[in-house]
């Protein structure tokens, strides 16, 4: 076994899009643990839009990561030494141990995961962070009805995918944004959308009069800028719009877009609620349980995208702002 | 009595601010009633900034006004001709007909009002839509709890300053938005806000924080534009946003300035929800009830504008987006 941790740490914080100067990748020795620590090795970390927010020095949510620190990454792996009684050697588990190949834990965040139960990298996606993010923001902030339109961006990403094949199971009629035909198509013939606009191809607005004949009641917003402006535009009396996120925004160096047609709300008596998903983490089995209830009876299906080797991490996360990941992205740490 | 009705009539529809060219003066017989029909002399006419939305021609929650329509405008009046069972000459009655001295009505959106329990004005005002407005608009969608800090602009206009004063009896911290030194000594010592701030003399974020030390639970806006963008900055942790009006872009000519600053919707998994008074309207005697117990209790204060003659309404109603009424802002028919 080697004695060699690799990992990437913050090295400055960007200004706009991350860069080769934004990270140090360092090796070191993998530390000895003590009584009441384990020691993880990673097996996959999750690449997700959220990463971009934790390396602004602001307030937020959760605090930044700071420079010189270990890049915060939600990961699975398999417990190879434990001197903490609640963790065995062969445990695999799911937590936010960072980009490294090796993690020494006081078990804090952690929790045990089945490898016969779901592919490993299914706890970083549907059965993960991007999972929980969809099923609470869609059922508990966009409470969507039987034969609502719901609309969703980002569309063919971990998050969005998991919301429109909620919201078809919910028995509304899906449509869903994404870039390029090979994603549009994907959704409608694979996952049961009932629509999807092509946004690098097609004028948004448009296709949202096209798409959604009786205008849209639920609207699941990833990408923020100009697609929710447009969305807004077309939303029905008391519609709900669920601000998961705004990856078109993450990287300007200006300031953020906000939607000029906000007004839209007060003439539709409709509401626009942001959502983080640590919120519900004591109603997280809950959701594991159904969405793994769903996959098994094929109502849900998951779409991986794995990029093998650690060492490609920082063009890897910028696969996500450029839109070429299809499906949950996720770093295989070995090759 | 004179046979003559002087009307202000919508004649063009205005691009920015309503100028001379917006409207028409015309001066007509007042018709004869037919059966099921009242004649109304109207003594008080209603300025209020949703006026400006009514001459778009655009879908909204209400239809525009017409061209060559006589403007759509709150009014209070005395029935001095009736075919109507439920109307006798004498009656003091409340509705929509208008910026003109004589209005015949099928009583259509018509309420008896008593002059002995309040003055007419207040009918148009705090007893009338922008109470109403305000009411349902706090109580409902802000859902201010004792102890928290609430926020409004416009605060010492018709909606603003009863806002603030339920806000008040709601056990809430208050904070008022208004231009001027005299509006806002107003709004505190006479109204009982805790700290006011003058958005035309200071700054706005700075002095947010300032009078704001525990951040900002309820924001009730009816001026949008970049005071909502400052209090998005200072709000906490499920906020609520009362998207009202947004009085600042009411006659842009250039697109409505969007929040940049929504995504503190997100960190704060906070909620911006807009509202149209009539939704409430079968609940509008409860608020009248209750808000009349208020003021005959001294707990609420109510400041009238009233601006005199029939002829000055282009005049008068431009007063609203230039700040310069000071309080709810009626027009009198007569001089």
């Amino acid at each position: 076994m080697t004695t060699i941790n690799r990992q990437w740490r913050l090295k400055t914080r960007p200004v706009g899009a991350p860069s080769t100067e934004t990270w140090d990748y360092t090796e070191t020795e993998i530390p000895t643990i003590t009584d009441g620590q384990l020691l993880i090795k990673i097996d996959y970390i999750s690449i997700d839009p959220a990463m971009r927010g934790w390396l602004n020095d602001a307030k937020s949510y959760i605090k930044p990561v700071q420079i010189g620190e270990v890049m915060r990454a939600g990961t699975v792996g398999e417990v190879i030494e434990s001197k903490h009684e609640k963790f065995a050697v062969g445990d695999y588990v799911a937590g936010h141990d960072g980009v490294q190949s090796y993690a020494v834990s006081d078990g804090t965040g952690l929790h045990k995961v089945d490898p016969n139960l779901a592919p490993l990298p299914y706890y970083l996606g549907v059965l993960g962070m991007p999972g929980m993010t969809g099923y609470f923001g869609l059922l508990k902030t966009g409470q969507p009805k039987a034969g609502e339109t719901v609309v969703v961006s980002g569309a063919a990403g971990a998050v969005g995918s998991l919301v429109g094949q909620i919201a078809k199971i919910k028995g509304c009629r899906v449509v869903g944004i994404a870039g390029g035909s090979e994603k549009c198509k994907f959704l409608v013939d694979e996952l049961g959308f009932d629509a999807t606009i092509d946004y690098k191809n097609e004028n948004v607005k448009k296709a949202l009069k096209q798409t959604c004949p009786n205008g849209v009641d639920v609207y699941f917003d990833n990408v923020g800028g100009d697609i929710l402006n447009d969305v807004l535009t077309q939303i029905n009396l008391h519609a709900r719009i669920v601000i998961c996120g705004a990856i078109s925004q993450y990287n300007n160096t200006e300031a953020v877009k906000g939607p000029s047609n906000y007004l839209s709300l007060l003439v539709n008596r409709a509401r626009m609620e942001g959502i983080v998903v640590f919120d519900n983490i004591k109603e997280y089995p809950i959701a594991m349980k159904e969405i793994a209830g769903w996959i098994q009876s094929g109502d849900i299906k998951v779409k991986d995208h794995i990029v093998k080797g650690i060492e490609t991490f920082p063009d890897t996360l910028m696969m996500l702002f450029n839109g070429e990941n299809f499906g949950k992205l996720v770093l295989k740490v070995e090759e």
